[in-house]
Order: structure tokens, then sequence, then C-alpha cells
């Protein structure tokens, strides 16, 4: 069985149609120019919540049963996963319960206390942050939302890769990051089945390339410390997303720090918009890796 | 007879339609929440050549006869209406002159490179550049096409606000910065004539007041040595903005420098565009007038 399929992804969409924006794609012709190649960039930047996390994080709450629902969720997430959760619960009017790390950005905190998320801080450390959790779960009941690793996020943030096939329906690869795995796996059950010819490429920094080792060895080999800028890609792969990886994804692409700090530049000056370094990846793939692409 | 009328605007959407983008209008629940009102953001940020110029400028390349046109076209700009006619130019397979003083930003320079702009350097004075504008003109018969201060370029930066009318119907007031007054002044002619009980605001900052002063004078008082970090902003009107701006505009606003960067930062931060100054200030005149526009 399947742990998530392309009609797991269409109900998704349903569900989560009223709460998300279709984002819009932009195009930019110098940064065609530039990379010889036809570019779409699918603006998940300016979703609600800042990120595609908010698709996954919709997609739960909506799923959840009465009952359930009014225990709350549960996260432990020092970026937009968190954000995202506590937006989500408080369109359905629950409890978000938010474990974060004492050293998480003042940001992210703040978008997470905008939103009515109650945070519970929890040391820097995979120890304590898992011993916070069990805790927090354990008084409220709520149910844990894992940031990538669960079904119905994949669900949720496949619907990005459906809206962009929806709108360019000609697309020879599809370039997503690869952290956790969630936003890639998703995109790859959607895309190879509704075009299956369509390359599906994960991209991440070299400084955090668990994906691409893991995919090379067929078992997940976890990254340890990884430093680069791109915070929301230091994460490794799940027991849910990598079989879906080595399955579906073509490849995995790697990229250097400063290919990572070059395409973000570019896009702030060329294509005006704000990405954060994760965001700038699948360009950076792009502009490494100029032949395949042109 | 009017300079401009809505007539003009019209044909220049038709004239201009292949050339350039119809650019996004966006929202913010955050910054609606912000300020108490409903914004729209329209995105000429994302206009080819990166400004509303290339409209204006487009409008002005594409209504030469033949003959003209052979001559190429000329212009004096330290910023976006240098790229913007230069692009325009090249465009149409002609050649733009482009006078731009030494202390020109390097990447309004670049700007005009890309497309192919001949640029002819003066020095940082008014008697400088047109001394050497009016050698340029002579030497190769290129037809003026003034950055602000021209019909032509005027109803095509007009047709801005067409789009944004056609894409919201129902606006209560639009905003628009105010330097030469091109925009502010294709703005009013055409909002009044599509939905005459839309009030129409000229925004500039506090540090270069020459527009909010002469509309209360009733007649053009220049700014001397404006000092701003909205460079967009730091010209006078003309003597063909000024009767439009007069006539047909609500009120002036004014805006501090502090105003001008948190809404730059804000705009940043939360909508995720990367807005110039200058493109700041309509927003900065909300947030500074808040009573006004909740």
């Amino acid at each position: 069985m399947e742990p998530v399929t392309y009609e797991d992804i269409l109900s998704a969409q349903e569900r989560i149609r009223e709460w998300i924006h279709r984002t819009p794609v932009l195009t930019s012709r110098l940064l065609n120019r530039i990379t010889g190649a036809e570019l779409y960039f699918k603006c998940e930047n300016f979703q609600r919540a800042g990120a595609f996390k908010f698709r996954g994080a919709s997609n739960a709450v909506l799923s959840l049963g009465e009952e359930e629902a009014r225990r709350g969720v549960l996260t432990h997430s020092s970026g937009n996963h968190a954000g995202a959760l506590a937006l989500a619960a408080s369109l359905r009017g629950i409890k978000a319960y938010i474990v974060m790390p004492s050293n998480a950005p003042r940001i992210k905190r703040a978008a997470v206390e905008s939103y009515g998320g109650i945070i519970t801080e929890c040391g820097p450390t995979l120890e304590s942050r898992e011993r916070t959790t069990a805790e927090v779960q354990k008084r409220t009941g709520a149910t844990m939302i894992h940031p990538y690793n669960n079904p119905v996020v994949i669900a949720g943030q496949g619907t990005a890769a459906l809206e962009l096939h929806e709108e360019i329906g000609r697309l020879d690869a599809v370039l997503a990051p690869v952290g956790g795995g969630g936003l890639l796996s998703g995109t790859a059950v959607a895309m190879k089945r509704v075009k299956p010819d369509t390359q599906v490429f994960g991209c991440e920094p070299q400084n955090a390339d668990d994906a691409s080792r893991s995919f090379r060895a067929g078992r997940i080999l976890p990254v340890e410390n990884p430093n680069t800028i791109a915070d929301g890609l230091r994460t490794s792969l799940g027991d849910q997303t990598f079989p879906i990886i080595r399955k579906f994804v073509d490849d995995i692409l790697l990229v250097s720090e400063a290919d990572i700090v070059r395409s973000m530049r570019l896009i702030w000056e060329r294509m005006k918009i704000v990405v954060e370094p994760s965001g700038a990846v699948p360009f950076a793939a792009v502009l490494a890796h100029k032949d395949r692409f042109a």
C-alpha cells in the first residue's frame, strides 16, 4: 500500500482550498537568459504564514475528527511549520501547542505568538525536545502533527505541484528543496501521476547532503550537525518520506553555500521577491547544473 | 484643451499591451489589520525594467513615426526612466541615447547598458545635464522623451491605474507617489473618469515636499536639494503635470523618512516583495494617516 496516493493529494486540495492562497507563478526573462532554460517559479513565499508548510498543516488540522480537534494539535519546530500549524489551528478555533528550542529565531516565535499558538520552550537538544513534546502531549492529549514525516502533511504539500501543473502544463522538470522530504515526496507523487515524463529533482545544500547520500545508499543516512545558511533544510529524511523519494524522484542535486547566496541575490534583485535561503535552493541547482536544464 | 485625456490613456493601453507586463495586485491580511483598511498593492516593481516607467517609455517609443524613430530617442535620467527607455527602444530596434550624471547609481547604469542604451556622461549639475543633452540631440537628431513632463509619457503611466480599476472595481481611494508627477497625473485622469468618486492622493516625502507646497500655493514651487531616501521622488513637478494634478488630485500627503523605512521593511517582511523607497511611499502615507483610510 502506498503511504500517500495521488487521490490523497486531490482530496487535500479540495479540503484546504478555502484556507490557502493559490500562489502566483512568476517568470523572469533575465533569469531565463542567464540559465538558458524556461523557468517558472511557484511563489510559496507568498503563501499564508509565509511558506508551503501551511498546506500540510491545514490538511492535517482539517482532517481531524471533532473529538480529536477539541484536544488541539501539537508539534515541535523552530521554523515555518510552527507558525503554519498555529495559524491552521486558529482558523479551526482549536489550540496549537508548539515546542520550540530556546534558540529558535525570534521572528519564528513571534509568528507563532501572533497566531495564538501556545509555546513551550525546550533545550536545543533532541533529547530535551522529545521529552518536552511527550510531556505536553501527555498533559493535553493533543494530536501530534509532525512537520514532514506524516502522510496527511505530505499530501497537503503535494497540492503546490498540482497547482503548478494546472497552470503550466508542459513542465520538463520540477525541482523542490529537500530537508525532511515532505514537499519533495508530495511533489513527486503528484507529478508522476499527472505528467509521468516530467523529471522530479530534490535539491539540497552540499553541507546537508543526507538526502543525496541516502538516495544513493538506499537507506536513510541522517545528517550530523549540518552547517548551511538554508536553515529549513537541516533536517534529515523520515521513514515516511524516504520510500516515496526513492520510488518517484529522479535525482538529488547538490548546491554550494555560494550558489545559494548568489541565487537569493539574483531572485531579490531581478524578480523583486524575498525568498529565504531554503527557497532559493532549487534555482541554485539550475544555476549549478545549467547543462542539465538548458 | 486637456493635455492628457482618458482617451489618450485608453489608446496607450492598446498600444503598449504586447510590450508590458500586466502586473499582479497583491493583498496582505496583516497589513490590512495594521492599517484597518482594505489595501490593494499594484505591483509595478514587477514591471519590465523594474518600474511603471516602462509604460510611459513604451507609449512614447511606439508613438513615434517611422522617420522620427529611425533617429532614435534621447533622455536624461539617473533612474528608472533611463533603463525603461533603453528597453523600449531596443524592442523597436532603435537607438536610445541616455544622458546620465557621473554620480548615477551603478545599478541604473548597468540596466541601461544591458538593454543596449548609449550612455553619455554629464556632470552632476543641471547646467551640465542640459548642455550635454542639447549636444547629443544636435548630433543625433533623436527625439527627446522627458521622464514625466510629456503628455505621451503621462498617458502611458495612467494605464497602471486603469488595470488596477479593471481588477478591483470598488476603490475608495488611490494613492500614487509623486516626484515629477507623471504617474500621479496619469492616475488622476484615468480614475476620475472611470470612477469619479474615488479619491486620488499624491504621496511624497516631507523632505521633498514641492508637490504639496505647489498644490497649496497654486503655482509650481520647485524643491531645492531635497534629502530623502526616496530617490525617485526628488524631482519637482513640471508644467505639464502640475495643471492636471491641481485639477484632478484631492490632496498631497506627506510622510517622514522614518515612515518610509518602516513601510519598506513591512512590505519586505510581510508581503515578501522588494520595493524601492519611492514605491513604499504610498503605503507609508496610509500608515501615517490611518484615520483617513481606516
